[in-house]
């Protein structure tokens, strides 16, 4: 196994995650921007537009969850390795509304063979805690680079 | 408690299947069709569009989510109470390609109080299982239809 | 791969329940009984102890919860492949009380790849709901019985 | 709502931990003992014995269940206020065998209304990580404290 400085891994984590981005068109059709990337760490930011308003006049559940799992990708695929989600917990706390900027901030929990746990904390800008997200991933054995 | 025969129950479940799908911008704007609901139950389906494309090339897991949200929030809004999802489980089995149509098949499992548990299987057109999502629903007390 | 006639697949359910159950020093102890075996499913029982009670006087979600892998460990381990637990989502609806016998009935839901999904219902004699677990199982790719 | 100093609220913490273990037989019982409790925090321990075994000749994912969801009891009733498990979410990361003081870490995430949750890390007394477990708690509006 090669050594990488910290440095160098969260460079890594970068050239993956832009990568990633290019090629993630629901990510950019819902504008969902990156705010920082490290290594087994991303946060990323959605505005709830008005088309991701439910029946209960509330943000629909699915965007909040979708923007979290971007987080959740972005973050365990920073290791230069094809991730993909094998599954996810999310408990909701509060509803989001219309025009509320959403932050969500995943940090990889554990890596354990080709398994991995990443939580993912979704809070309004103003700091309102909106949901948490316990994402399952699995590696595929792959470079996500070249 | 008033008595309901079953058919006075679905019909229920249909008027309240609308009163949400008419305030659900979200899902009418992602093309979701309501395919049936009965009291309890609820099925819809969607094709996945271009731009719900993900870094990997697949079906982004918001959007195979967001369609089994919508079918446990019409399953478990039947019964003309205002019900809301407190987290869910989901298990992705296989990647859904662009092109797909997905069906998801919600079927309450259990209420208990003002809490509800709702299993929907996400399966393609043809049958092959693309996910499961375990919601645990909470009731808040008041009557969806005025 | 061997085509196998329901009545075999039965059989061979047994033998790898049988064997399971020989080495399984927990479920002895606890006088966890096995009413049913076929293949994908397992139904056992318990009778809640006063050793189990917890710090509210009833009976301990860890009990609970043992009893449900109990039978989710003899579910999917009746292909003759040695399959663990990567993970559990349970959801508890009623406390149970000392005294109370407990019946725990698994039923595989999905098999894809190595990985499974398994849906255990926990009932008190009487029909009475008290859990619902989704256990997740990854087989490990080696036979159970030699 | 009373002001309380941090100091105090650990005092309090410590009384309910206190009051919750002499009623809980099972976790006496398994010889679960409490390293350290602090508000909405505790650590128990307990080693795994010959008869926790399972079929697989490793400890069963029932005792490390029992001792996170025990170490997740103390901490979520550390408020003076009477809290059940409503639900888990456990990821078993490896297997525990016979013999291993196994360490759970349980620190509330958040709570919310009468709900909670609470994220608890079973770790080999070596540090080895064994499972990671998310629990969501119900407070029932009670004092446990007369």
């Amino acid at each position: 196994m090669t050594e990488h400085d910290p440095g160098d891994l969260d460079d890594l984590a970068r050239r993956c995650a832009e990568r990633m981005y290019a090629d993630d068109v629901a990510s950019r059709r819902l504008d969902i921007a990156i705010d920082a990337i490290a290594s087994g760490r991303a946060t990323v930011r959605m505005t709830v537009r008005d088309d991701m308003v439910n029946g209960h006049g509330t943000c629909h559940g699915g965007y909040v969850f979708l923007l979290a799992d971007s987080a959740f990708a972005f973050a365990c695929n920073t290791h230069d390795e094809v991730t993909v989600a094998a599954g996810v917990d999310i408990v909701f706390v509060a509803a989001a509304q219309r025009g509320d900027v959403l932050i969500a901030d995943a940090v990889e929990r554990t890596r354990y063979g080709r398994s991995g746990l990443c939580d993912v904390t979704i809070r309004r800008a103003d700091g309102e805690l909106i949901a948490e997200f316990r994402g399952r991933s699995r590696a595929l054995g792959r470079r996500l680079l070249s």
